[in-house]
């Protein structure tokens, strides 16, 4: 082959096809106008792929009708380990960019890759040499840990905690040590702000946002005692929430 | 006082103002619009930020004239911890948000208050419960992350190393044991490769990253084994370099 094909890392706005933003508020034009002309896409979700060019295509023509784009899903991550997907399968979603075309990299919300799958993917491309291309947008982690006030010189993201109650309260312990970030899926937001008052030391920051770049989205920092006293905010339970704490 | 004031966190492109990218593909028209209208800003520094407010104002006219901003620094860190300036100084800018106005906040590049200053002024925020707005952008730590392939699940930001030869080798085979990212200044980037090359295991993944949204920007995954035997990519001596790295 002679063309130089790439991976293009496009963000995604963060209201998970919701339409509650205008794209323009969360999204460079020129983001706009890179996507509106990539054909070949590997997406966390080809539904919600297929809204977000519609949105696209409202500010910026696409090249090709959006029926015609070639669209294909990351594998799902087994249990476990994102090794256990075979390396063919990875190979496989490259091939167009292995044959000289742009491959767009796209989930369902914010930047591929990171929070998100996608990750083995990009380190494929990496092995393989291909030109990697990332595209200027949110992340709902850096947007939470902007607003928050914690230290943002030195920062842990740790991910999702464990669900049961007494694992996740002995690591709520654990990271009260640093200024750690980690998320909630949006049915649990409540119990997680429970189980962190009723876990971490009345003086350690706590900060909780969601909705960030959204209407109405909103992101507050008390230490545990202030949060037992104040009135509780409306946790949302359609928005994943971003947690982080900073001990005292 | 009744109108409620806000602080809003505005995000600057990451060319360090040095307009070698369009404003337009890396920040929001939203966003545009938004600090277009901001009377007062807090910024890490007054000359970069009437720069940055030029270059918006050749896509959105201000709504006062630049002359007239009201632009005013925030207290250069002492040595050592956030801690040490004084209160009062933060209470002391946070005035026109306090007074009902909308209070813009920036730093020389990227996310403010994301390793870069600021932070203090957020927190002083939160503890005087004025709302706080955070605008979407991009992250270069974020940026670098994607783009790298290593673990974007959990993942640590460690900041700036320390220079001297022997505590910087130290850091870095503690940092092996985790995905970690960490920053360089400009001029020492090439020195941080070598010790970095020099100090970690074989099999150890590195990721640079270098002027992510900007002309020419670049993000390499290799092992450390095949940065050895690679031609070294030329490092720029003008913007900071992002490392990250994971244990094979």
């Amino acid at each position: 082959m002679t063309a130089t094909g790439s991976l293009v890392l496009v963000p995604n706005t963060l209201d998970l096809g919701a339409d509650e933003v205008d794209i323009q508020a969360v999204l460079p034009l020129g983001v706009l106008q890179r996507a509106a002309r990539i054909h070949h896409w590997a997406a966390e979700d080809a539904r919600s792929t297929r809204a977000f060019l519609k949105r696209v295509a409202a500010v910026v023509p696409l090249q090709s009708p959006l029926q015609s784009l070639d669209i294909r899903e990351l594998p799902k991550p087994r249990k476990g380990s994102r090794e256990a997907v075979p390396a063919a399968e990875w190979q496989s979603l490259l091939a167009p960019a292995l044959q000289g075309h742009e491959l767009g990299l796209i989930s369902e919300a914010g930047l591929p890759a990171v929070a998100d799958p996608g990750s083995a993917l990009v380190l494929a491309a990496q092995a393989a040499k291909l030109p990697i291309e990332v595209l200027a947008g949110p992340s709902s982690l850096m947007l939470a840990l902007a607003g928050s006030g914690l230290n943002g010189q030195n920062f842990a993201f740790v991910g999702y905690l464990p669900q049961d109650a007494a694992p996740r309260a002995a690591r709520l312990k654990e990271l009260e040590a640093l200024s750690q970030i980690f998320i909630e899926t949006p049915y649990r937001n409540a119990a997680m702000l429970s189980a962190a008052l009723a876990t971490l030391s009345a003086a350690t920051h706590l900060t909780v946002a969601c909705g960030l770049t959204l209407p109405g989205g909103w992101v507050l920092t008390h230490r545990v005692s202030q949060w037992q006293q104040a009135e509780r905010p409306g946790l949302p339970d359609r928005w994943p929430a971003v947690f982080a704490l900073l001990a005292a």
